[in-house]
Parts: structure tokens; C-alpha cells; sequence
């Protein structure tokens, strides 16, 4: 059983169709999320301690923005092969400072000797009305938050040595912000973690609807026209590769002006089925491939 | 650094105290915990999934209830080199079985592949008024709940190939119904995690107090008998193994009576400073040391 296997077993006993699971809380909601990160498949040679604590930090805030929340706290359990002073203190400056431009903190934690850097951020967060990944409407709109690609090009850079530049746009922001404004408009929405592709297909199933999105709206990372040689290999990088986490959502067309105003990105159509991507005249489907961690 | 001094240095940039993160919601409170186990220092070979599945979540259990909290939503984070249904499964249904017993559940949580089998849980309780482990007087109790040294004869038995036993033993029983009503007893209040000794210098040092605790009256688990050979060894299990899970509490004398009556046992008094065993005639310092993950 792989992972992809084992979670859809999981969904069978536990609530894990959203990004954060929802509480019913007075005249609110509480959200609940947690993400794991390490070394091996998170954190590639170069990624420095700050960078590592604002990505763990800022993927639990994703979840939180996904479903139009405010972050409440977060608790994170590190281990580590050596608690050295200047790792952790480097870690901790780049989780908190994450938290300090969402107006949340870190409450608590554990610390764990462990062969592997291994992160788990846990997250609470409060709204009065949850977006949620279900209500998608054939006729809508679907939009993504920023652009694309952004960890692909860090990946690439990581590699070719350009760790500057590499750490900067590993630093991702999480939508917090976005999120909470979108929350009214948008009838369906999640965050992108696995790849544009893979995500429009998890909304297509969880809705029963398909997409069909236009290859030249979609926003790519400038970087990407740098990095790649051809517009082939930027939408491998931009599609398929994921962790770029930016929202992606529909809304009904008469919020197209708002949706704009809110830094998003109108891609395509909610339709009635299949997932395809229009290149000039051509339509073909779009793969559900992603990112595999 | 090491894993205590590492924890030192973050108490002086996080509310990292207590054994939970309390946070004023309306007229209650919010309680938020994070855990993180992991194969080569908490699951020795000989445990079963289930056995791991209910620990996991129990450490959690116990940091609520070491707080006099109700346990309201867990999120597990788990990483293992493989998703076979099997243990998976079994991991889940220890899980939720100590959940069920708590009225509690598993909301959320992440799959990730991992070289080592880690697991993280994260909960959330809600109490009225939170037990801390501040507020000791000298001329107070000192008691414990249950008894102590089950984990240091699971160790022993799993050495010893005995693994259904060591398995039945290693599922312990969070203190959560215990910890609701002690709350309003209790002056100080925490959960031994580190063993008896350690815990009672880490309430000594927060509350700037000590304690004198009298050898024979200290409960331990019946199998430790069978399993050591003298009064010390039996000491050495039961004072300086940890991760027994029970609660440690101070409490005003009236409320002697009470304090049996919810399964605890009275163990000594606070002092005005010092760490003392009382054994017969002899006082001695008991020491502080106790188990390092």
C-alpha cells in the first residue's frame, strides 16, 4: 500500500477530506491540522535552518488559509541528531518569523533526539464560516492564488548551488491573508500541495465536476522562463511539481472583478466533467500526476 | 546541547512550562499539546501496532489531563518506511481505542513515508480552570496516581521476549478522568514522564519549594517484585525509569481523604527546600535523575 492508498483507506474511518478538520465551536469553528516534514524529502542539501522553520511553520498555515481561518497557535515537535544552538535558534528565528506576519505564535513543542530532521507542526486555527473543499459548480470559475512553480525552481536551484536564491524562494507565503478574504466568494477551495494538476483532480472528484483550464492563463514563476528550455518543461515544473501552496478554488463568474483584487488568477471553468488544458486550439486531458513525497 | 538544555533555552522564548499550552478562549480555556515518538527510543522491538497506535496517543491524553482538561480532538502525524494495512491498521485501532475510552477522536492527520517509524500527536482539551504546576506551599501533600514502574517492567519483559505481557503493561492508562477531578484539589499538578525523582525536581524548581517523600509509601507496579531482586533495584525502576504516565500533585492537607478516594496515594510533603527519600530513619537526597529519551 502506498501512501496515496493509505490515505484514501484512512478517509474511510476519519474526517480527512479538508485541510483541517472542522470543530463546531460556539458560534464559531475550530481548524485542526498537522504536516510532517524531514531531511530526505523536505529539505534538500542547502536548505538553511531558518528556511526549514518558516516551511514547516508555513505549511500548517496553508491548511489554515485554505479554509479562510485565522491562525490561533502552533505547536511543533522537532528531532534532531544534535540540538547545536545555532541550528535550533536559526530554526525557531524562521518558524517565528512566519508567525509574527500572521499575527500567531508558538506555544509549545517537543524536542526529540532523532537520526533525521523531522518536523511536525501541528496548527489551530479559528473561523466563523469554513471554506471547504466541496460546492464546486459546473459554469464556475477556478482560480489559483500567486504563481506556480516557485519550489520546483528552488529544487532546481538547490541543486545547481544557488542556495541564496534557492532558500529565498523556498520561503513561500502562505495565504493566509487571501484566504480569508476568498473564503466568501469561493464555493470550493484547498491548497495546492501536490501540483496543480494533482489538486484539480482531487477537486474534480470530491465535487463530481471537471476543469478545463487554459494553458496561457495559467501564472507560472518568472524564474521558470530562466530555468527551463522550452514551454514544455515549464509546465512540467509548474503543473506537476508541487508544494508551491497556493490556493486553488472556484467562485461564481460575478466575483471575477474581486477575485482579481485578491491577487488570484482566473485559469479556466468548472465543467462537467474531465480534467483537460486547452493550448491554443488543442484539447487534451490533463494527467493526474503529481508530486510524490 | 542536549536535549535539556536545548528545552531550557526555549523556555526563555515560548510558554513552554506546563505540560500544555493553555490559551483564554471566552469563559473556558484551550488546551494544546504536542508529542513526538519514534522506534529506537519509544518502541522497543516486541511492540505490537496497536500497542504503538494507543502509546502514541495516550502521551497526549495524559499532558491533558495532567492540566485537569477534557480531551476534545486528536491529529496523529505517522511516518513509516512502509503502509502495509496491517499495521497500519492495527496503529489505528489502538489509536481510537484509547480515544473511545476518553470520548475523544482522531480528526486529521499525515501520512509521510520515513526511514524510522515517528509518530506525532497533537491534541486539544478544553478545561474551565487549568491545573499548572505552579502553585505548591510547603506543609502540602505530595501524591501520585496509580502506580509506578509499569514502563521499566515492559522494558524489562520486552528484553526478556515476554511481549505479550510487556505489550499489555506498555499500554497505560492516561489520567484524564483522575486529572478532572484532582484539579480542583491540587495546588501543583504535571504528568511523570521523565520518572518520579526528575519530576519531583522539576516541580521543586518551578515552584521554589522542595519535597521529603517516604520510601514505603511510594506505590509500585506488583510485577516489579517479581522482576528485581532487592529493594533498590525496585527503587531504581520505579523512581528513575519514567514515562509511567502518572500524575504528580500537591494538595493542602483537608483534602487527605479526597485524594484517596480518586485513586491517589499520598507519598510525603512539600518542604521548604530539598529533595529528600525518607527510608526507615535515614534521610537521604533523591537524587535528580531520571530517564533520557
Amino acid at each position: 500500500m502506498n501512501e496515496k492508498e493509505a490515505l484514501k483507506w484512512l478517509a474511510t474511518r476519519m474526517p480527512v477530506g479538508d485541510d483541517c478538520y472542522v470543530m463546531d465551536w460556539g458560534e464559531s469553528h475550530l481548524l485542526l491540522t498537522t504536516d510532517m516534514l524531514h531531511q530526505t524529502t523536505d529539505f534538500p542539501p542547502g536548505t538553511t535552518g531558518y528556511t526549514t522553520g518558516w516551511r514547516s511553520v508555513a505549511v500548517s498555515l496553508s491548511d489554515i488559509a485554505a479554509m479562510g481561518g485565522e491562525p490561533k497557535a502552533l505547536v511543533i515537535a522537532y528531532g534532531n541528531s544534535q540540538f547545536d544552538l545555532n541550528s535550533l535558534e536559526k530554526f525557531i528565528e524562521g518558524a517565528e518569523a512566519v508567525c509574527d506576519k500572521y499575527g500567531t505564535r508558538i506555544v509549545g513543542g517537543d524536542l526529540d533526539s532523532h537520526e533525521e530532521l523531522t518536523v511536525v507542526t501541528s496548527a489551530l486555527g479559528e473561523v466563523k464560516i469554513p471554506a471547504t473543499r466541496k460546492g464546486a459548480q459546473p459554469g464556475e470559475l477556478v482560480a489559483v492564488t500567486g504563481d506556480l512553480g516557485r519550489t520546483a525552481a528552488a529544487l532546481d536551484l538547490f541543486e545547481k548551488g544557488r542556495d541564496e536564491k534557492a532558500n529565498e524562494l523556498f520561503q513561500f507565503t502562505p495565504r493566509v491573508e487571501q484566504g480569508k478574504k476568498l473564503a466568501s466568494l469561493a464555493s470550493s477551495m484547498m491548497d495546492i500541495s501536490d501540483g496543480l494538476a494533482r489538486s484539480l483532480h482531487q477537486l474534480a472528484e470530491v465535487n463530481d465536476v471537471g476543469f478545463r483550464v487554459t494553458a496561457d492563463k495559467i501564472p507560472y514563476a518568472p524564474l521558470l522562463d530562466e530555468l527551463t528550455g522550452s514551454e514544455e518543461e515549464k509546465e512540467k515544473l509548474g503543473l506537476f511539481t508541487g508544494e508551491d501552496y497556493e490556493l486553488l478554488f472556484t467562485a461564481p463568474e460575478k466575483h471575477e472583478f474581486d477575485l482579481a483584487k485578491y491577487g488570484s488568477t482566473v485559469i479556466g471553468k468548472v465543467t462537467e466533467e474531465g480534467v483537460d488544458i486547452v493550448r491554443g486550439r488543442e484539447v487534451s486531458p490533463l494527467e493526474d500526476e503529481g508530486y510524490v513525497h
